[in-house]
């Protein structure tokens, strides 16, 4: 754009579009510059306007059907009927962490409505996992449609019986966004599974490695019917801390984020290393995080030498999604890439809560340009159908394999996301809402900090836990569902069709709580 | 029934069933008793054709609509079609475990549909997965409406944003089974998610027993998060040899199946003990295995006693379904009760494979008349729902909590099991099978040995892993898809709706195996 001379304030943006189409084939990273670059502050409230006037297919926001305007409060949150469904289902299950009761027929787009019949917009998402929007018309239309009906009602053990239309659906949903380098995907339930499923295909693997072609050993066969070495290896999947990568017992060995998610439950006693904690705005503090970087590098490699050939595994997410927002840069992932390859560990990203699209790239290690493909990729949440990618020969095995339903509903969501150029969505809205973060941050420098994020992948601090907790309170009051991240960030998890017009909406209650935590 | 003296060659199945139904109120252990002395083999016969002459909601076997007469092969198993799909699928998944690929939407009730057209019997059900036949009208039906639709497209985290319908559906659809003493259900993913959550849910109850109301020490807190002691307390689940629990690190720790299941993966110290090794005929044997089930229970006590304080579950399934279909008496549960009762470890009951009516109770352990509920019971497979009932104060969390709408579906499929009398089917078929078997055994003592179960939950041995294997590969030719259970067991995994035109099907077909075996 700014190449060809064109002046970006008096374009429409559907030219813009057009141009960034054109860049498809080229440099990603450069045509992600390019796009950020022309949607500077100034600008972009231009645009805004010009996208919500527009409705074309080819916009980023087109308008969700029938959405809401904005938030609307008619009673206390949770209110009286949500309180009375909370006690209803007290006597059967723990509500404990339930904010309130949701009607889930009458939520549209990015507003969520609840029992009371409160309209909220919506950047928690059940903790990140919807994308194109509460009853999206395109999913309500293949909810209905034969082929879903009977998928999901016929689950089968795909593993043994598996659907005659099994090997399209994964070939043309969930492999087509695949990662590059990564030609397989194991299928699972949920995102604990799919690191769960991860740790046992990479021990497998590295077995196999051991063992050449050698049969398994009488001893092997034996030991491990008793659950001890050398069948049941005395192997690990090193983390970081602050990592979180499930509940289950193998993940939550490696799950680093806070007490609560681990006291109590035994644990594999599989290492840690520490996590850079970088200073933001990244660009102002270049050579101090490159410093602490280095210092975590180092502290991985020293972990995996002190483990000398335990350590077989190391999984990390792009972006410390529950454990406070915690961002490395590309240097990092592309350092710790290079040691893993040296040390013959296998690398696996944990994308359950950063992948499809919601840090403006499908998948969110897109953005580290690294020279060899990770040797993992998980996925769940906004994809709905859970697994991992990945090039190992496995026999790994059990009953569901994933569920067709949800490989189906994946199917559709990237298509939407591709139809409708909603990664194109993620990135101006991103840049609009972080630069609407920043002037709240300079406006109120004693309560906002550390601005960070890539897309709408966007997170801020506040002092203390407390203020966490007092921001979020009030804000769901004024008619936004959030939750923080780590004990005193506030995070970011829109759909992808987040538009800045709901931003806007968002940094407007914002400043009105800022004001009330003043006062 | 024969209290009553009504000569029961005489009365129709209807009459029969109106008689048990006024015993409803009565011992269900007499009830069953009666209802299975009736249908003796001399009367099956003419039960059957009673049965597959009516059609009224009440008879137990009311005919699946638009069900094949029989199977039908057109091509070798897996045909052309299907080894076709095999190829495409193998680029990116493991294909060595599958059979055949089916038609979803060809397959009706109890017959399975493959690629190429075969039409075969389906004993094996995805793994006793599917209960009520393939595209039931009830869950065409449901699956249409506007509730499935929203509940699909819209999956919540539920510990956080439920549905305003949620409590409902709980109450009316899971919970209505609950099994007796049981109050509470925690709803998770699959099976293994069950058994993983409910290890945590007793490792968490069992901490806070110890703990009192005093609040987490310093040490604690800080040393979870090292994975070690005493926040990640050195506790264990303990499991029977042949028991299988799941593939995930924790459940795997307690599945004893095969060692194919277990190698190259790290797993827990657990302890282990020995399951009995019955002889059959049960009523043949009493002695005998009353001592082998004391030397199990005495091995139980060693275990508890040599890990004291360790040792804060127990978990078993009803049926050993993956080890080789090993059953104990209820003598042995009740005491299995007792002595985890004495030394305060949890009794974990694994109705993953035997739940939801299987052996023509709701769930098996109802066949043990015990005193006190067990302290966890697992399900999933028939459910479609998967999770643990239970009685105790719980933070577990995690994002899905299970999945609405196949709670909704667990909800259609209870519903059709009490409106069209289920349970009494499985009894029927049950006691058909079984003596069709018996019969098969004492014509072929040279290869059927060990008929064994309760409802349609049978199987059988045969002499070797591989007269076990050729067994399965000539009848699945001849249309039966069907799986072993251990190294040498067939297993019955029928649907609920399995009437005995079916197992007559699957007797003559087996006695043409059975003579090809011989020739």
């Amino acid at each position: 754009m700014v190449d060809q001379g064109i002046s970006v304030s008096n374009c429409s943006f559907s030219q813009i579009l057009d141009v960034d189409l054109e860049l498809r084939g080229g440099d990603p990273f450069r045509r992600y510059i390019i796009f950020t670059h022309i949607l500077s502050v100034s600008n972009i409230r231009a645009f805004s306007s010009t996208i919500n006037r527009r409705a074309t297919p080819s916009t980023p926001a087109r308008p969700f059907p029938g959405e809401y305007d904005a938030p609307k409060i008619v009673s206390a949150i949770p209110g009286p009927e949500s309180k009375k469904l909370s006690q209803e289902l007290d006597k059967r299950q723990d509500t404990r962490t339930q904010h309130f009761f949701v009607d889930y027929k009458k939520s549209k787009g990015n507003y969520v409505v609840d029992a009371d019949g409160n309209v909220m917009l919506d950047i928690l998402c059940s903790i990140a996992s919807h994308s194109i929007g509460y009853n999206a018309p395109a999913l309500v239309e293949a909810a209905r449609s034969e082929e879903w009906v009977t998928a999901l009602i016929n689950r089968p053990a795909t593993g043994v019986q598996p659907s005659t239309t099994w090997p399209g659906v994964i070939e043309n949903g969930i492999m087509s966004v695949a990662p590059k380098g990564l030609n397989q995907v194991f299928t699972a339930m949920c995102g604990s599974c799919a690191n769960e499923t991860a740790y046992k295909a990479v021990f497998m693997h590295h077995m196999r490695k051991v063992r050449g072609d050698a049969p398994y050993t009488q001893e092997e066969l034996q030991s491990c019917m008793k659950n001890e070495a050398p069948g049941a290896p005395n192997l690990s999947i090193m983390s970081f801390k602050g990592g979180f990568h499930g509940r289950l017992f193998g993940s939550l060995s490696t799950t680093r984020s806070k007490a609560l998610h681990k006291i109590d439950i035994p644990a594999f006693d599989w290492p840690q290393a520490s996590f850079p904690a970088l200073k933001y705005p990244l660009e102002q503090f270049e050579a101090e995080n490159r410093k602490e970087e280095d210092r975590c590098l180092k502290e991985v490699e020293e972990v995996i030498e002190k483990n000398k050939g335990k350590v077989v595994g190391l999984i990390v997410e792009p972006i410390q999604g529950e454990g406070g927002d915690n961002y490395a840069t590309p240097y990092f992932f592309q350092k710790l890439r290079k040691i893993t390859k040296e040390h013959d560990v296998a690398l696996i990203v944990d994308e359950v809560q950063t992948g499809v699209g919601a840090t403006g790239k499908f998948w969110a290690h897109e953005h580290w340009d690294l020279d060899t493909p990770p040797d993992v990729v998980t996925f769940s949440k906004k994809m709905q159908a859970a697994g991992f990618y990945h090039s190992m020969d496995l026999r790994n095995f059990n009953t569901w394999l994933g569920d067709p339903i949800r490989a189906l509903q994946a199917s559709v969501i990237i298509k939407e996301i591709k139809d409708n150029h909603l990664l194109e969505n993620v990135q101006v809205t991103g840049e609009y809402l972080k630069n609407g973060l920043e002037k709240l941050r300079s406006k109120h420098t004693d309560l906002v900090s550390n601005v960070r994020g890539v897309g709408t992948f966007l997170a801020f601090d506040l002092p203390t836990p407390e203020l966490q907790d007092k921001f979020l309170r009030i804000l769901r009051q004024k008619g936004v569902e959030a939750t923080g991240s780590g004990t005193r960030s506030i995070r970011f998890r829109p759909m992808l069709i987040f538009a800045p017009k709901h931003a806007q909406q968002f940094l407007d209650l914002a400043e009105e709580v800022l004001q009330q935590l003043k006062a």
